[in-house]
């Protein structure tokens, strides 16, 4: 049974030291001991804290990140531009190279701290649109690829069948994402045959979003017993177009036609009002935060102050991955809301003043029920999931506890995660990949075909 | 005399291969020459750009970094509550702490491709206000820890007198800062005989902002032949104070009293007019903007399309260095224009649609401007100053030109700044400053003192 003795851990009840982490075979956590000495368990000798889950991801776009910034000849960009420019680029994919790139990813995810990964997958067919021979086969690609990293996943299938709210015809750069309720469920049978019994893997749905699925596929997809994730609410333009459809923006018509409750994660939310704030915090759903992909493709800042006012529940994930650490989430999610707001500390609880431990425990908390897994503390029954700071990094020296949180989590741009326990497993250690050269020979092989 | 052979060389006429750069012993390039083989020179087998110059620097800042992000019992936290903080802070710093602070933090700005500094200090006396025997003691460990690097330096003497606008008694936390112009003059004289002729160093003058000197003691300073940074609009309480004492905006009021010019940089910037945009644009000037600070201390977001539009010129700085690094400097001022525009490509140039390139160009002719030397160009007559881009790093893969550019600015957390020389010298190495082992032991021991 694999146990991990850290100098400094993050615990429930806050930080303790000298603390046993035993985990059993599965890559559970069975036993937690704080005050001991155990010569025979691996000495983490830095601070401890969960593994974080990250809630969003499109694991293809990791290929693309920096490499659609150019301005387009037709003028004024945005991320309806951005969008033009993934579809051409989404046609290139062969299963080799998405499981090469999503693999890479993976790797990098872990090395910055992210134990867990939710893969909102919507890439299915083949470029013509045909689904592969095994219609799960992009899928089964990515759950492979988190094998080969060694992060947690929660494999999401995406249904997206039209190109507009509500039913409007496909673009054809979107053919490759596109099922019906009778494929859509091939897919995800195939997904669950995949994923198991394997703790690491669970399985959640994603309807795409309002401009993707009509409100009776959403209705037959709300029963899921698990996560469902949608994007909502990205775009001022996505807004105004539900406004005219519906009469209702999207975050209100989601509350008012679906019973969202704690499986929902609305990935964005940015554009809410005041009685959405209010409601999608009071409903029990995740807001899915991704800052820095946010903040690259101009969507607009999050209603922070207003929304954890409310009570709210977020979680972060990295979505087109231009950021792949949760460090620089967190920082991002804070420091827009300190620009808009000419204020610091903004997400400060009552109980705690420091923003960076306030910031991850809402993010470990909210990316544990984005998952569907148990993740996301250190504790018996969870997932045996962490990551260890080193505290002699020039970032975080001399800081301990929740001032070396705030320290790693605000200031610079090295990276102080020293090694990474995933499902009881070592899969970073030294700040490297176990596997790191391996993984980014297979990605640069995928990435000279694609970028040819 | 040291030569250096680029596989890619950024020049002032676009991007050329197998490029050699040859330096004097004094370290300034004497020829630059594409399409040569020469084995004896050293090989830079990635893209190399010009170093980047960084116009905004408070060196001992470093070791509040991350440590100033706690919520003051006081309530609503912002720039002012930051400040109380940073006066209790100042006052604990002895020469050797701000020494190996600064040479910390200089090493961490070489690693990333900053390779000159405009060190912008006002920690001139003894912790009661007392001038040290030798009253330009702090200035000379600045210099100091440049040379002990390896990066280039502008000294800015900070003039500093009082608390408010204008001529207002200085608060208690400020009187390390304190001078007058017979004070002040003996540091700058201190400062010119350290620097002497060394083409690593470069002087200029600091008058610290308008609540810190008079107009009489501004009159003073401003025929001096080099470069003069001043503070200016970072607030709005700033700019409501020097309106209500003035009857003008700070900006407007440098514009209209002082020879605002090539010479001046106004660091910030921030909260400006449509008028001070254009006349700042048009005055020559440089904006000083300091993007990841501007963030953490919830200053605004500069208006950054009206001023590129009037013609107005910027260059890069990190300020209280929570970023220490050129491209996520570039990336934090991009992407917060497109926050709040709902944007993308806002900083593209007519001529290059890359925003990358045209930002990486802004803020080496800007930073260039700002330090008084001659460098931010591999051109003969520049500093030898190259930074390496290792374009086999996962980040960079696959890309080249101006499109590597891009994807350094706006990808990724990792560094694939390779090899770094400055003033013809290899202070970078795979990634590592050749000192980082014994320059952060001696920060270590400052930050124990410090913290403790």
């Amino acid at each position: 049974m694999p146990s991990f003795l850290a100098a400094r851990a993050l615990l429930p009840t806050g930080w303790a030291e000298d603390v046993l982490v035993e985990s059993d075979a599965a890559g559970d956590i069975v036993a937690v001991t704080p005050g001991t000495a155990a010569p025979a368990a691996r000495r983490l000798a830095g601070h401890v804290i969960p593994g974080v889950p990250n809630l969003h991801s499109h694991a293809f776009q990791r290929a693309m990140a920096g490499g659609a910034e150019r301005r387009s000849p037709a003028g004024q960009d945005s991320f309806w531009t951005w969008r033009e420019t993934m579809y051409r680029f989404v046609a290139l994919f062969s299963p080799e190279d998405a499981e090469a790139v999503a693999a890479q990813l993976y790797a990098e995810l872990l090395e910055h701290g992210f134990t867990a990964v939710a893969e909102f997958h919507y890439l299915h067919h083949q470029p013509d649109g045909t689904p592969y021979t095994d219609p799960a086969e992009m899928a089964k690609r990515h759950i492979a690829a988190a094998r080969r990293a060694g992060i947690g996943m929660t494999m999401l299938p995406a249904l997206y069948r039209h190109g507009g709210i509500f039913g409007k015809p496909p673009h054809e750069g979107q053919r490759r994402f596109l099922n019906d309720l009778d494929g859509f469920s091939r897919i995800v049978q195939g997904v669950r045959a995949a994923a198991g019994e394997d703790p690491q893997v669970a399985v959640g749905l994603a309807p795409h979003s309002l401009r993707a699925v009509t409100p009776d596929m959403l209705r037959a997809l709300s029963g899921f017993d698990g996560p469902i994730h949608i994007h909502a609410a990205e775009q001022p333009k996505e807004v105004a177009e539900c406004l005219a459809a519906t009469g209702a923006r999207p975050v209100r018509w989601l509350l008012d036609h679906m019973p969202v409750d704690a499986r929902w994660v609305l990935i964005h939310a940015t554009h809410l009002d005041d009685g959405e704030v209010a409601d999608l915090a009071r409903s029990g759903a995740l807001a899915g935060l991704c800052p820095t992909t946010e903040a690259s493709l101009g969507d607009g800042i999050f209603r922070l102050p207003e929304f954890l006012g409310a009570g709210g529940r977020f979680g972060i994930g990295t979505d087109s991955h231009v950021g792949t650490a949760p460090a620089f989430e967190l920082r991002q999610l804070e420091t827009s809301q300190r620009l808009r707001d000419h204020a610091r500390a903004v997400a400060t609880a009552e109980q705690n003043p420091h923003p960076g431990r306030t910031l991850l425990d809402a993010a470990l908390a909210g990316g544990a029920q984005a998952s569907g897994r148990r993740l996301g503390a250190i504790a018996p029954g969870m997932r045996a999931d962490l990551v260890e700071l080193d505290d002699t990094h020039p970032l975080l020296l001399g800081r301990a506890g929740d001032a070396l949180l705030d320290a790693w989590v605000f200031s610079g741009q090295g990276n102080p995660v020293r090694s990474v326990v995933c499902g009881g497993k070592a899969v970073v250690e030294a700040g490297r990949h176990v596997h790191a050269m391996a993984i980014r020979d297979a990605f640069g092989v995928a990435m000279r075909r694609l970028l040819q």
